[in-house]
């Protein structure tokens, strides 16, 4: 199996990526095909020199879309650009999946072109596991579409649900509308009337879950448009950190500088492990007809593994095709 | 001054209601029409004899809005609520203010109802404080309107500017947009037109803030439609919540039991100062011709003793007269 790396996707640059790919190659015992220019990644296998024995291939590709960038026209200005070739190695055949880190807008356009739609699908969404006070839930759209149509809804749904049974086994796994009020009237016309095509649909439908008991483990998956999404997730990474910040100068204005440092890294290095994006690595994008891993822009070395492990997992359990022949029909 | 309070709203009933109240008047000096059941509000005031030297009035109302019920067809139905008549208190110039933590959507209708809106406001929006790393920031619509047009942004940018200047005497306060990326063209339909809007106004406009920055304190006031708001805190709410269960938990297992409790304790009690609502105690419906505070569904008595001290503050400040006369137009 060879899962297919936009090295220079993310924030931090590719050897940032080249490592935590490098790190999945080692230990989940993948082929990788990193994309990038080939003189930077020889430069950065050179730093590993392990890397010889592993099945690895350098792609080409010496355009970079930047974090900035606006998706179509970079991938207009750009077509030999890492996104597009490591989604083109995926449609080709030549890779099981493709992961990147890189501006989440063109991956998804790229991974969209390169590979189509599945049947019933419309619009891909972007599946986030978020932490909960019991199981993870799966949140989606986390950011792919920041329109969305009250049909898109429903089939993000059915897409989540589907996702949620081939990773973790739930038969039938409740989903819930994101809305700003559990009654059915709350909500603005795109909950209302999803709601109502939610609870006319074969799915497991709790109804809608207000944003503060997105923690509380209520349902496996959670729908929302990806505008909705993306602010959730991103408020919930802003507020990690601030209250990180917060409750390390607390503890050590109680306890002073050394105490209070050791208690703090204490508390929070297992409590991270809880709450922090790189250790899920990444978040699939379902509804294309392939198998593509969106990274965070802030992917350090050990989230870019995560996500090459995630992303042969899923190859394993045979996501895409699950999606593709579920035998319900999209709709639930 | 006189503040009058819906004594009937809130999750924890007339009791917590009443004693915060009370508090207020205590410490701050300050009047108070407590709008309730009669027998009921006599019954409570029993259980605090120290109030019998406090200007203290009962308002009857028997009809309660209830939490769940959709606002207009409940407002329709018991004309005589505690929120419609405390919101009259205000029209008719009985109350300088009115304080309620029952059902939002009902208080935003029934104040909009009884005191009309400022001259160029075409809605109502809630003002919530947010914690940041640096000044707290102000985040308006949080949950009045859950759909918005682009002039509606705009007009809530220049509320929350008029705001920031009145409560905190910032000249120019800085007003960004919430997107879902910092560049113009990101977003949806919705903030990409206002983003044009606030950019020709003559507001200081610094632009899209992505939600991971909300707690960065780069904005004095950040706008967004009130689905987008109420998503956003409630998220917060949730998480810092599960985040104080899951340190606990860790503080708990690092370090046995009873010193653990203390260490988070301890810890805990002054970070939540910083991000407690409660200390905030409630945000204003800015707009509206008259003085209303929105408390938070879950308000303890030291959240309803600070909304009704906000209140006093803000009658002090003359904020509705100084939003209503504000030499600049709305549009800023």
């Amino acid at each position: 199996m060879r899962i297919a790396v936009d090295a220079m996707g993310g924030d931090f640059g590719p050897s940032i990526i080249v490592e935590g790919a490098l790190s999945a190659a080692k230990h989940v015992g993948v082929g990788l095909a990193l994309v990038g220019p080939t003189a930077v990644l020889d430069e950065e296998l050179r730093r590993h020199p392990d890397a010889r024995s592993l099945d690895i291939a350098i792609v080409e590709a010496s355009d970079v879309v930047g974090m900035g960038e606006t998706p179509a026209r970079a991938l207009r200005r750009k077509p030999r650009s890492t996104i597009r070739l490591a989604a083109e190695l995926v449609a080709r055949g030549e890779a099981a999946a493709f992961v990147s880190a890189g501006n989440t807008g063109a991956t998804v356009l790229a991974a969209h072109g390169e590979l189509g739609l599945l049947p019933g699908v419309e619009r891909p969404a972007i599946a986030t596991t978020v932490p909960t006070r019991q199981a993870p839930s799966v949140l989606l759209d986390s950011g792919a579409n920041a329109e969305c149509r009250p049909q898109h809804l429903l089939q993000f749904a059915a897409m989540g649900a589907l996702y949620v049974r081939a990773t973790r086994g739930i038969e039938h796994p409740r989903v819930a509308l994101l809305s700003i009020g559990e009654e059915e009237t709350k909500g603005n016309e795109l909950t209302r009337d999803a709601h109502r095509l939610l609870k006319a649909s074969a799915l497991n439908f709790v109804g809608n879950l207000e944003a503060r008991d997105v923690f509380s483990g209520q349902a496996d998956v959670i729908v929302c448009d990806g505008f909705t999404g993306n602010v959730a997730l991103k408020i919930g990474e802003g507020l990690v950190d601030m209250i990180e910040e917060l409750l390390r100068q607390e503890l050590l204005g109680t306890f002073g500088t050394r105490v209070g440092y050791l208690l703090s890294r204490r508390a929070f290095r297992r409590f991270r492990k809880r709450v922090d994006y790189s250790e899920y690595g990444g978040a699939p994008l379902l509804g294309v007809s392939g198998l593509c891993i969106i990274g965070h822009g802030r992917s350090s070395a050990k989230a870019i593994r995560n996500a090459v492990a995630l992303a042969a997992r899923f190859v394993e359990q045979d996501l895409v095709g699950r999606l593709a022949h579920a035998t319900t029909p999209m709709a639930g």
